[in-house]
């Protein structure tokens, strides 16, 4: 059992999609850039919690700047479906209430996770789409975007390059489209096989749990597929009798096993602590059904998990009260 | 504990809706109608069982039928949404492999449930919404339909009771959304108060385990609204090592608490039965969120649970080599 701390410093945990190695000779120039956007956007949600912000608002805060930095996967700088549009998935939760709000399919919402949170806070709903789901983000003030604001060079060029592949991917096991992008040289995790989200968990000084994700899909993707993302219970959950978790990875093993909500079970009847679940769920559960990626996981107690079957996993952690934490390989 | 017979007979259970007592007079040959309509889909699916059918073809041909009927608020005679349109959403589960299949906010697929079974073994994805599964479905040779097919007389005019009663809606808790149905005075189940949803759920010879929920969502719905049905763990879930389940009810509620999911982690986590499982979740559970509805389900002994916490739901079902149950109240 691991030591319960009668208060916890705050903390909150972030990801930027798991993945392979590259290929490519990565440069410590180009390393540094990944760890410099995950410190910046770490260190404003732990001051924010060191102030008595609530996890809901550190999650939003966090998953705001991941979807706003064009290294990672969702919002600027999400990747293209087949049709070479964007499809943009996000999907938040509260510990406290286990109120969750989510939007999948959306294109014009220049930040999704806060219509995510809109749908959360002033529906009566948990889940909207496509564009009945940007037509409520428009009605709440949201900002509007034309869908090319998503648009980068390089997520342009990892698209053509998917496409003319599209013979060769034929021939593999379906699975195999996960690992359809390509690469530019340019990232420490191999955006061959990147399977790329965003995401963030907190615990506030109040008790409160929250987690927040937020995607662009996977590169030449079917119009119309719903990854694990928006669909609490797969990639996304927080109870604060449990857990807190956001997850990363093939989207499809991780709705048929409910990664996220797996976790919180496991805590909760088989009295099993959260690394112990969490470790079980990503290195034991998934893989029988060939899952890979990987989630990060906060407890009532501030206890961290941050498990993943791939080599690496864009990463970071900061307590309340200690430095700043950012990883990337194991 | 249950009995645990060796070699349990196939066992085929469906639902057509929970909801409450209807407030006006309702004549034996309006409730015979009911009856007669489930009646007559178990008998065909237990045939098909009896004859070593598998599950997932039992679920099928079961959910076709309950589509079929424009009694059940899915398929022909789905409920309209807020701007008169149809948005219908379905899932089904193959508890042998995990595998899984869902379409949501569909229009012009006549069986949406079928659509979800192409989705699950003709494409790598679990989740596909809107136009985008439309175009799978056409694709995979499914039979199209005019948005009008699955329109009715009764359904619009609950449409347009629903919306005059707007105004007196909006003084209401969020939740009473889900009761503006209003009623036609024809059924057993007063259409004002009721949950509408289909679905099955089956025991083969075979010891394999499948799922399915096919539904039109809620009367004056908003537009892109997704509930529990097509959400794998929400609405629907099925493991052989545990249970299966399809659920009817206050869709939210049943997403954020997982419920269909959170029957087989309490089976196989905690040790509870099926029973104990599926009343916890329907009678204490749900109710701490405001969860209203019901749901069916299996194990692989054979052993069946059809909890509700509303007066009322259209249910039955048939062990082969035994007679056709069927029930709508207490």
């Amino acid at each position: 059992m691991p030591l319960q701390t009668p208060r916890p410093q705050p903390i909150i945990a972030i990801h930027g999609g798991a993945g392979t190695l590259s290929r490519s000779h990565i440069s410590p120039e180009q390393e540094a850039l990944y760890h410099g956007a995950l410190g910046d956007i770490l260190l404003a949600a732990q001051q924010m919690l060191a102030e008595g912000g609530s996890a809901l608002d550190a999650v939003s805060l966090a998953v705001d700047g991941l979807e706003d930095c064009p290294l990672f996967n969702a919002g600027h700088g999400a990747v293209f479906t087949h049709d070479a549009t964007h499809e943009l998935d996000a999907a938040i939760m509260d510990g406290a209430s286990l109120r969750a709000g989510a939007v999948a399919c959306v294109s014009r919402v220049r930040r999704p996770l806060r219509a995510a949170r809109a749908v959360m806070e002033h529906s009566e709903h948990v889940l909207l789409v496509a564009a009945g789901a940007e037509a409520f983000a428009k009605s709440c003030g949201l900002e509007m975007v034309e869908p090319d604001y998503f648009s980068t060079p390089s997520r342009r060029a990892q698209l053509e390059k998917a496409l003319a592949s599209d013979a060769t991917l034929l021939d593999h096991d379906a699975s195999a489209l996960v690992f359809a992008q390509r690469s530019t040289g340019q990232a420490p995790l191999d955006e061959d096989r990147k399977l790329g989200t965003v995401g963030a968990v907190a615990l506030d000084a109040h008790g409160n749990l929250a987690a927040a994700t937020s995607t662009g899909g996977m590169t030449n993707k079917r119009v119309g597929r719903v990854g694990d993302t928006p669909l609490i219970g797969a990639g996304t959950y927080a109870d604060n009798r449990t857990a807190a978790i956001s997850c990363t990875g093939t989207g499809e093993m991780f709705i048929r096993t409910l990664t996220a909500y797996d976790i919180c079970a496991r805590m909760a009847y088989a009295g099993q602590s959260l690394d112990a679940a969490a470790q079980t769920v990503v290195m034991q559960v998934l893989p029988t059904i060939k899952g890979r990626g990987g989630l990060i996981a906060v407890d009532a107690q501030g206890n961290l998990s941050m498990p993943f079957n791939t080599e690496g996993m864009y990463r970071g952690y900061a307590r309340v009260g200690e430095a700043v934490q950012t990883v990337i390989f194991r």
